[in-house]
């Protein structure tokens, strides 16, 4: 794997004594200005409200959906394809994973912990929280209180002169909306950080906007909407923004009341809010573990199963109406000719029906309904983002769920 | 009452729509130069984690302490002894109570929600968060990597030359060290309001501290220590500093591993953080009134009760050995002859054997094990501190602890 350096493993939070002492040395302390990166990021994805003000998202006082155990030996499942050939669990190590489970067929075969992490533990799903804001919306359309085909500024008229105003909330939810914002995680003067900094996720600057409202409405437009897919934060908090004025409540309930409430999770989640008490809906929401394999377990059956509901199956199947045309030419298009992306999800368009949430710093929610299976992976990354790794994770999942469906395990 | 205006009860925060809106107009904005203020704490106090970084204190995996109900119509009681008589259902109305419970042998008897607040709200402790310190100290007495009479600059070298270097750790435990701090709660220049703003209360000045370490480390000495009680919010934070250098380990988690995790709580608990990771133990913890209640009733019982333990008798007993001599002259020893302070509870010296732990703006747990009662109160007062209202706490609840043992409810 190009990861490892050496031919060692990846050190932990531990191993580093992130945060240990008191104080902790200037070089063990995880901060504001460097919690998302390597090595720091180890200790911060298992600790983001102890960085960023946070609410709580209550499961409620609902039954748990349970998951049966049904261990089954993978850890030296060979990963054909992935550079190197690791074995699963040598995979694991490399790729600073934290927490990993397999589901299938509602069945645990396979859950592993590293880093710290427990099943207790709420970990950082960066972008895999737009999927739960996609789903999030269908509650509010199908209850009328929100159209797909309605402009942004009917509901948020503050909107209508930034490059937001005249999408439609479909195309909040496809990504077509089109806006100038560059999404370069590691560029200090791209619009994603400082979509950050309002949102208190990173040290403020003395011109930055003071919260993410006001930043979203500082964005300018692009080209014509609804013509291309344009992966953009942004694009996802104003969705939110448009969900909190057409509810008349705060994003944070919203989410617990017409989701998180509902699905049977095991434990609060938690997101982290800025100075105006906004939820960072594209990318602030903490899970455990299993209960992101719950949501991707509900999502694997449209939605519904046992009583327990993280949407309808009519909204769960808008995923599948995106274009691919509207994604061609870039890498995802590129790995997956009939790919496309709706409703804050990516489709590959493969015969097996697989489709996935992901977060940058290695944060995947991987869905395959033929094969019954969902993959569920919390890591930490030293880098947000590299096609080799990615590339690299979308083929261990592939090779894995290839070996689930071949030896029937 | 005095704090009733107009004959009118208190606005909740729903009904002044704190933090409603998106974004809240500023009228309505809850922020950290104002959550702690009335009427913005009406909100603030249910939601510290959501303005100042905050850790789990985790509950674990073990099984919940059961308290069954066992209701009683304590609503009429009227309260002799407060101002203007009021019935219990008017008092806890008229003193912006967030919830209040009555357990009397281990049975809910009275619980009573207001301002928003559910048997699952977290609610801002204040400085009932000492009590928990003291108790969580024990543990690492007896288990002999703390020495009561031990120096603190023994454990933490660098406050060798402030004003707690040698103060020993039983003195910071009966609040006996002597250090030049003023506790008002209200004088923004006090020092009770920059070690606020060192530990991300409130908003920073350019001149504070960067974390509590720093700001403890400043503070001067004054006269001998011993000698007499000098409530003081530092002289917990400086006990909480040297358990975690005795113990090797941060203070949230010492909190959860020998506390919170053994008391049978229902709820996860919450504590801020400063910039540095310091939990603030002086008053930033957060618990469900139900857990503050079971809390109390181990404490009833000494602190160990059906395998759930908050601390070792012997230890829970070390309340009782406080001086009464030592907290001569103040408002506590005119309303309290007998009264003493130790082990950061304080104790009435009454012939019920009450005890209790208190923080500002109204939060309350009373003890009285001759009357195998616990009251928890958890309040969003305007103002943090009056004596009359302080008053009129106490006689109230010695008036409903009367009335229990009179009619034997």
């Amino acid at each position: 794997m190009s990861l490892r350096v050496g031919g060692r493993r990846p050190a932990t939070a531990a191993e580093l004594g992130l945060m240990e002492g008191a104080p902790p040395p200037p070089a063990q302390h995880v901060t504001l200005a460097n919690w998302l990166e390597g090595p720091f990021n180890r200790w911060g994805f298992q600790h983001a409200s102890e960085l960023v003000p946070s609410a709580a998202v209550s499961r409620g006082d609902g039954p748990v959906l349970e998951l049966p155990t049904a261990p089954a030996d993978l850890d030296r499942v060979v990963l054909d394809g992935v550079a190197e050939t690791p074995t699963l669990s040598e995979f694991l190590v490399d790729t600073y994973t934290d927490g990993f489970l397999v589901l299938r067929e509602g069945a645990i075969r396979y859950e592993r912990y590293f880093n710290g992490m427990t099943p207790r533990s709420l970990h950082l799903l960066h972008s895999i929280s737009k999927s739960f804001c996609g789903m999030a919306t269908g509650s509010l359309v199908e209850r009328g209180v929100l159209e797909v085909d309605g402009r942004v500024s009917t509901y948020v008229p503050e909107l209508w002169d930034s490059g937001f105003g005249d999408a439609t909330v479909g195309q909040l939810l496809d990504m077509t909306a089109s806006v100038a914002f560059n999404e370069d995680y590691e560029d200090p003067d791209a619009e994603v950080q400082m979509q950050d900094r309002a949102a208190g996720w990173r040290p403020r600057r003395s011109d930055d906007p003071p919260h993410a409202y006001a930043f979203l409405a500082s964005l300018r437009p692009r080209d014509a909407h609804g013509r291309a897919f344009q992966y953009c934060s942004a694009t996802t908090d104003v969705l939110a923004w448009v969900l909190e004025r057409a509810s008349g409540r705060r994003y944070q309930a919203l989410l617990a009341e017409e989701l998180w409430s509902r699905i049977g999770a095991e434990h609060d989640a938690a997101i982290t809010v800025d100075a105006a008490g906004f939820a960072f809906a594209n990318g602030g929401l903490s899970a455990s573990l299993r209960d992101l394999a719950r949501f991707g377990h509900l999502m694997l059956h449209d939605g519904e199963i046992d009583g327990f509901r993280a949407v309808s199956p009519s909204w769960a199947r808008r995923r599948l109406e995106g274009e691919p045309a509207l994604v061609a030419g870039g890498e995802f298009a590129a790995a997956y000719p009939r790919g496309s992306y709706s409703t804050q999800w990516w489709c590959t368009g493969d015969d097996l029906g697989t489709f996935y949430g992901v977060g940058i710093y290695g944060q995947c929610v991987w869905i395959v309904p033929a094969a019954s299976t969902v993959i569920a992976k919390l890591s930490s990354l030293p880098r947000p983002l590299d096609p080799e790794t990615t590339r690299d994770h979308h083929r261990a999942f592939r090779a894995l769920v290839a070996f689930l469906l071949e030896s029937e395990v």
